[in-house]
């Protein structure tokens, strides 16, 4: 990406080995993702572009030296963000805030939409998986990689449990995979809110109960009608803006949670108030994606849950410049990308 | 309270039994609240004014028909809401949700710097104690209406448990009662952050570990060195200035929380970028301290926590509007009134 709304194929040089943890992964399925957008929208221009993506599913092509428990030809999940694996966090069990932390398609880092790149850290970062890559089940392992486990956090920092009622803020494929989390939690009523009908139908497949297509105060109003007057227990902050996360404060019901993992497009958080005098709790942040694949993964391979259904478009890399478009102009939920 | 700076002691009507679920409390100890100095710093006039004072232990004077656990002559902790104790907040035990709430000395409600007042949902909101009216441990029990309850209720937020690192941000009587929260749930290290030696000595006392006197960038910088470079597992937010409250996020450490009782004077949450790439859980507000009663009294009448040396004066009722001036100019940590 060279600047918002300019995405451009190049032939670059093929990645190597350069610290002895690193491996090289050849992409088989990567994807474009919500928060591509961002800079798709925004980007100030630059001669020496950014190179984007940072979900995949690949084979391991080569390891260094130090690697351990990768091999040539494996094939595995790469989560959106790299991690030692080692590290305290790690062993806590957030690896996005790992002390070796990077975040693949970011400054200094490359992107999975191309044919391969550079893994640092690959032992801990690298997920191995024990299918075969032409699996028909791949769209869903591949959202291992980012939008269903970020769905899943948001839902696990907003206290879903059986029950509980949920509303989830965002109908993109981090919200829809949200329903699907917090349905998979055991939740009793999931509100969509969001107002895009090919979405909004994949929503109620997934499992939510009511729809919500205002916004602003009409939205607080409705969702408090849906809820006993009192809001929900859960809310899934799944989109970033002021105005999101300011909703997503007044429709929580008093002591209940908000999961963001929407990546937050204002210094501040809305609507301190109504928290402190609700007792609401904000929490969130990039998912420890890498952290919950051994929970998720078991789900996807007996067919419990399809977040694979999220992606409407597949493209090849020659195509990825209108995928970004297709997506910024919600012609698409989510586009896979086949290199 | 008619206005900043100016409090009156005013003879009003008796209190008397308006609804059934009434009881009339005599008042035998009261205190000043911190957050009683928002307003002496900056109420508009008002020919009215308004009853001040929500933290009382006194002795049930009269009942309403329909009040079942409380009779004349017993002594009970009045917290400083009232809540009906049957709704699904108060079963769910956060009665500062109640369906009922109502916050006394607040707007439409009595206050307890009195000699008596009206307490609505009496057997919801007051809490018998099986002491003596003249029990040594008065001035500890005393903070069992606000300062004990919202400083454990901060740590409780803030996930404080065994072998964490604890910061308090504010050393008055909510901080002060906040680390002993920390050190009863089990906390390892416990910064105190403040600027008065008095109140570090007293901290000291109950149990903190490390003093930050410093603000802002200097003080993350200080808090990062006391805790291994990353920052406090858990903090309590004690203040509630914007300041404090973007020190408090900025020095919790990825996957901490952050546990606010000081009253937000801000409608923004500073710092909602390191909250969100740290991952770090903001909650807190008005603390459900009559819940809260049950766990905390038995450790007070073992003698296991002594809370009420946050009390460094006693004032009788007309001496009041000196003991506002004495909090507000740090003369003093908290102020009892014993009518």
């Amino acid at each position: 990406m060279f600047g918002a709304g300019d995405v451009r194929i190049e032939e670059v040089p093929d990645p190597s080995i350069i610290d002895p943890t690193d491996a090289i992964l050849r992409v088989t399925r990567a994807c474009i993702c919500g928060s591509d957008l961002w800079p798709y929208a925004s980007m100030e221009p630059s001669e020496t572009g950014q190179s984007m993506g940072h979900e995949a599913i690949g084979v391991v092509d080569d390891v260094g030296a130090e690697v351990r428990n990768l091999k040539r030809g494996d094939l595995v999940v790469m989560p959106f963000a790299s991690s030692d694996g080692t590290c305290e966090f790690c062993r806590e069990g957030l690896p996005t805030a790992c002390v070796h932390l990077g975040f693949f398609g970011n400054i200094g880092m490359n992107g999975a939409q191309a044919e391969a790149l550079r893994i640092p850290y690959a032992d801990g970062t690298l997920f191995p998986l024990n299918v075969a890559e032409d699996d028909a089940l791949m769209p869903s392992l591949l959202t291992l990689s980012d939008v269903m486990g970020t769905g899943h956090h948001a839902a696990v920092v907003a206290k879903v449990g059986p029950g509980k009622s949920v509303a989830v803020i965002g109908d993109g494929a981090v919200g829809l995979c949200g329903v699907i989390a917090a349905k998979r939690l055991g939740a009793e009523q999931i509100i969509i809110m969001g107002r895009h009908p090919d979405r909004i139908a994949l929503a109620k497949e997934f499992g939510a109960t009511d729809v919500v297509s205002e916004r602003g105060d009409e939205a607080v109003e409705r969702v408090r009608e849906l809820t006993g007057g009192f809001g929900a227990h859960s809310v899934l902050e799944c989109v970033g803006l002021h105005q999101s996360t300011d909703t997503a404060i007044k429709i929580a019901r008093p002591g209940g949670a908000v999961g963001r993992v929407g990546v937050p497009q204002d210094v501040v958080i809305p609507a301190s108030e109504p928290a402190f005098f609700n007792n609401i709790t904000v929490g969130g942040g990039p998912a420890p994606v890498r952290a919950y694949i051994e929970e998720l993964l078991p789900d996807i391979l007996d067919g419990r849950i399809e977040p694979g259904k999220v992606f409407d478009r597949i493209v090849g890399l020659d195509e990825v410049p209108d995928g970004y478009r297709a997506m910024a102009d919600r012609e698409s939920i989510k586009v896979m990308v086949q290199p």
